[in-house]
């Protein structure tokens, strides 16, 4: 279909038949392969297309235009505006308010706060598109929602 | 930044360190490698976010609701019809019209049509948002329209 992507001819046979509502092992008879063989295709292909979306994510945030680290302690209240001031300095227009940031964090991560403070440090990115990304400075969390 | 994407940290950080200006002999020298180095990072980088790219357009083309090979001989004016028969008959209401069509097909493969005739057999893929994909029958083209 498409020999530059992740996916297999073969994986993409899979799919395409398991798509149409048959079985694994009607697949697996179609394919003249056995119905493990089937079931790796199809779990190695859905795995490149979540890795293939994850690497999407990682380009978004390395391209985003406003990254803020926010440390531990900070002022729930406090954030909205130190993301503004550093979208201005970059001269940018976001196309997110200030409860759009707070409800996204509210939603996206709720773990990260407690009452009005930051409980945990984290950086937010947020792309050109007003989408929101965060990670946690020390961990690997890295959730995401669409604010536009 | 986010270990499930196939962009390692290292190819990560040398994104993010030319995006915001610096020579690959500025990055180099910041991670303590050399150009060549740098210049490979980069070019592996991007090469895994294009087959990331490429790996969601596979997706859409298995996930496409309308799928019709148009064999080469084919009025190109019959084509609308076909395209609309074969959703009809899955219960869709495709959100492009004839027009769209035609016109997508003689700017995304405008080879495959020589005045009223289709000169190369292809399949379309219609998702449904209405992107069109066309990947010739015996080859590797695949290009792609919004219609939306």
């Amino acid at each position: 279909m498409n020999s530059r992507g992740f996916l297999t001819e073969r994986q993409i046979q899979v799919l395409r038949l398991r798509r149409r509502g048959l079985s694994q092992e009607e697949v697996a008879e179609m394919l003249g392969t056995t119905r493990a063989n089937v079931s790796i295709l199809e779990k190695r292909a859905m795995q490149n297309i979540d890795r293939a979306l994850a690497t999407l994510k990682q380009w978004k945030m390395i391209q985003a235009p406003v990254v803020v680290r926010v440390p531990e302690g900070t002022d729930l209240f406090a954030l909205p505006g130190i993301i503004f001031r550093e979208a201005d300095a970059r001269g940018l227009k976001l196309p997110v308010n200030s409860i759009d940031i707070l409800a996204g964090l509210k939603e996206i991560a709720p773990h990260l706060t407690r009452r009005r403070l930051i409980e945990r440090s984290f950086d937010m990115y947020i792309t050109e598109d007003g989408e929101i990304y965060l990670e946690e400075t020390g961990g690997s969390c890295a959730s995401r929602r669409d604010m536009a």
